[in-house]
């Protein structure tokens, strides 16, 4: 169940049809999910995801894009050409941080393989592969994780409500003590939101995927009964990705100001963004996509201005598809068992009224 | 009324005697506060605040510190340098945004004073000013502020709680959509907090200083009955400054860490980080000060492992700081008129239960 | 003369009409030049020099910008909000690293007078004042710049060849051991550059004008006979600012990367960035101006495309008009004595052949 | 030959007994190289090089320091976590574009094996990657770097005169239009050099390792004729890796600082740093090593004062070292020829007088 089946509302947007950030147009995700016992109290329990900015191909439409690391004890890779250049060329892959190589490295066949002009005619290709330490439940340095995994994350894409909880890299992580995962939401403003500008091209909408894997049971705002975490000693202090679309149009400079807002998200949830933890937000437009080779030498791209009232409704929609998707992450996760016989419960979240 | 005595109570962690950033062994803070009606709806509502990062010369003895910008439609000055070097040499002083400049001057003409090698056998003196926009009360036009005021304000600095609410840089600014300014608060960890390291050389202290004036009505989270802002359109998105002070040992590297946790606690009263909003945190530690000059070639520094429990707490207390000192800037703050028959009116919170 | 004229040519691109940055339609440059005997060794040379951006109103059309900080020991002010925001809204202003304020608030009573809704029914505005220290020759703790200075330089800017040398901001500053001070460049990119690419909307102005106030004799390396520096152990490390102008379409992360090509052109000149001084560029184009207010909510610009040759020949423009511009501050400077009996000396460069 | 032996000799500091980043106590130097011809005009002109910070487990004893994006078009893995923590924990790879994955993925599996508790009982580990494109001459698109070749690389790394030219990861890279790849420099600064403080522990040694691949024929200011590249607009804008290494005991804050000055050396041979250009510096200091675990809950370090001569001595020497380095990667690398019968060949240096 979606939290807000169990009653809880944030925020007061609109939601979208799916409350998944596939609500954005032309977004898709694809999981796999890889579960086996392997003996001697070892588990695999762990994945990738893949969000697909677009359904064309991403190395010659790029899109737009931004990141902020709210606290950097993390290895996501390809951000250093994000920021210079203010854009993505692939999928935006997760999975667990052991599993990063083997991810970049299907990716990289897959994205070879589509385009034969890559390393040959044209220059290289620049992958964003996000990670959680998901080694609580997951026996991790058994690295389970393959590049055929990856591609086949891709290929399973699909614009559909994305499956949420303990799938995709999801499938062995933990939040606030329970067990956590992928959740994602959605937001949709529209001409309703601002009367007084009934020239708006709208609705636009915003989505956030998250991977959770972070805080303490006794942190957790959204949780009624607050137990002591146990287990607070002994788990690595964890992370979160969050990866954020719009179809809105908005410069790389404006995301990075989207990207920051998800904090406020974050932030509402409980979390304290420990010393240990990898808070990385990746966010994109799909609205102008920018083409990899063209006879133009100029580009000709729309903006909303910043100083729009439109722009504070984004933030406000990045911030509250933020927390919900968090939320979504630990309702959606069912109890996982993994390594060394350890457990990550289903969180004990009541109905609200 | 500090929010506590209405039944706010933020958090977990321990609070300071004073509740104030002055808890943190050698701060002080004082104010100049500029209230005249000047006529024909004309009102002067602002003033100079002054934050001491110890008692001592402070270009002589510097402290460590760092900055984090969340937005920066901002006009603070100095930041640059307390990137590159890690550190402040001056009182950290707000005002109002038309008046960084009388403000910077009169802290100069202070420190010069106080320094005669300063510009004649030593370098230059780097000063922090920041601001807020206070104009929707205040004639801010009317450039009130002089540079005797930002004198008057660092030699009225005491080690006394210091006063909240419409005061000093805080008369004429508003916190979501009412009456807000400078608010305070303060967390204290001990021994007990971190029972297996006994060797701790505790307690530690973090407090937080704010300049609120930022958000609308329908915002704030701890507002129980929510109205809507009539006056949304017409005010300016606003701006937080907030400036924590510790005196655990802590690099500039871990400041910014420190820094970026402030937000949690301004994410949690509601606050959407609007475009217009200059939201900016200065951090810094009396622990370790640097000395302006020295025979020795060597800096010898102790620092808080980042890996340490201790880290995270550190993070918790900015957190839970900054919320409580922001509802404090709300709590404390009583009703004042402003230019054009503006009012801004005492926020409306009822006691807690 | 300039160096040009003493037979130093850097680089390979085409140089502008008036080899300085007011080759760039539409920019001005004013300077107020302040030398006084004010008895007992004291000597005020100081002075403020503004860059205009454009003719028009600097509020109600912005400008593009950026800026780097290669070294951030430096008092520049503004520069939060052009990260935030992208752009620039006031003239650029130079003075000395004690009159910060002064200029500040003389550029903030021009732009009030001219635009009166500023702080009463718009927002407020943000200023850019870069800064060296000059206080080897003059008498800086004397804080002879005041506010009507700001507003003489404003007024007095016009699109001729701007003087260079021991002028404005640069009346006292020291360069290479020597009297350095203002100095100017311009490279010029046309079709012929770029045959492939007819179709191009040339020819396209890069120029930049700098403040220079760092280096010893013995780095100089355009300076034929090394002398060693005998004051080095007294004057302060130093400073340079650099504000490029071009009117090529470029967005604000387009700008900062030329903005670091500065540093290539400063690095050839010799210096090493010393640890005290504030080596800041400040990037702006005007080719796309911003409105402050609009009825549309939605920007439509132009770039050129990032992976055009066009783009490396900005890149390379910048960097050639760099150090010529330094240079120019060199060659520019006559023998200007200062406080103490110390004497900025010409720089002793023969004719090259 | 060394460029030195060439009689190129650049700036003033004393050279370090190998010219090597080795001649940091302690660094360690490996090279794989991969050469093969499969065939159809397809040449594997490509390999792996490591640089070991020093002699003992990396990551129980980590290294300061920080990184600086000169231009991010780059796919350098591992920044964000060296940004957030000022620390490396795993040797520093070079290897091809295609090709960090399976250099990340051998770097991990050897540094997972030396630590059998990392991802069981203790948390993950950062590896740093970082690469250059070879594809001019490398057939990249076939994959044929291995994660044993990592290993491999690492296994090789000794303390001796580094191999440069076409070695490792240079194997197949091109430099000013010329075959370049692997150099490397070094300065010592000793007492003498700094005659009033006789207290100094001293010498301290800077070294540089750069991966060369940038630059066209006509942009080399070390080589005496020109000649126009005729390949020039079908070989991608390349790239430039910069090691830097100290014993100077310096903090992460400072090793930025350090890394910005290796784009002074970059800037004096002749780069314009193009857009296509990933140019990267990753700089660390081995002096003050910071333990994974420890009972401990302080650091206690020494720094160098940022304000004493040795700092500018030390900047001084990173951008001659880097400077220096590059030529060196020219001088020796010998022709190389490559995929689709084209050729690197060897810069046509004339020794100087």
């Amino acid at each position: 169940m979606k939290a807000r089946e169990l009653g809880f509302n944030v925020g007061s947007l609109k939601v979208g049809k799916k409350n998944c950030i596939t609500d954005v147009p032309d977004v898709k995700v694809g999981h796999v999910t890889l579960k086996k016992d392997t003996g001697n109290l070892e588990r695999i329990r762990t994945g990738v995801t893949a969000i697909m900015p677009h359904n064309g191909n991403l190395f010659k439409e790029k899109v737009a894009a931004a990141s902020f690391v709210a606290n950097g004890f993390g290895k996501t890779t390809g951000l250093i050409q994000v920021d210079e250049l203010g854009l993505i060329e692939s999928p935006i892959m997760l999975t667990n941080t052991f599993s990063v190589a083997p991810v970049l490295q299907g990716t990289l066949a897959y994205m070879l393989r589509e385009n034969p002009e890559i390393g040959d005619s044209t220059s290289s290709i620049n992958i964003v592969v996000g990670e959680c330490n998901d080694s609580y439940l997951n026996s991790a340095r058994q690295l389970a994780v393959k590049p055929e995994h990856a591609i086949a994350a891709i290929e399973n894409a699909s614009n559909e409500q994305a499956a949420e909880g303990a799938v995709g890299a999801g499938c062995g992580t933990m939040c606030f003590g329970y067990k956590g995962g992928i959740g994602s939401s959605s937001r949709v403003i529209s001409r309703q939101d601002l009367e007084k500008t009934a020239d708006l091209e709208a609705p636009y909408t915003v989505g956030v995927l998250v991977l959770s894997n972070f805080g303490r049971k006794e942190e957790c705002l959204f949780l009624q009964k607050k137990e002591t975490d146990d287990a607070a000693f002994i788990r690595p202090d964890g992370s979160i990705m969050m990866i954020l679309a719009t179809d809105a149009p908005l410069s790389s400079r404006q995301l990075k100001r989207l990207a920051k807002r998800c904090m406020i998200g974050l932030s509402r949830t409980g979390s304290h963004i420990h010393h240990g933890s990898g808070d990385i937000v990746i966010a994109f437009s799909n609205a102008e996509p920018i083409s990899h080779q063209s006879n133009e030498w100029m580009e000709r791209k729309r903006f909303i201005r910043d100083d729009h009232p439109l722009m504070n409704l984004l933030f406000q929609a990045a911030a509250e598809a933020t927390e919900e998707a968090i939320m979504n992450s630990c309702t959606q996760a069912e109890t996982t068992n993994g390594r060394k016989g350890r457990v990550g419960e289903k969180m004990p979240l009541q109905p609200q009224e």
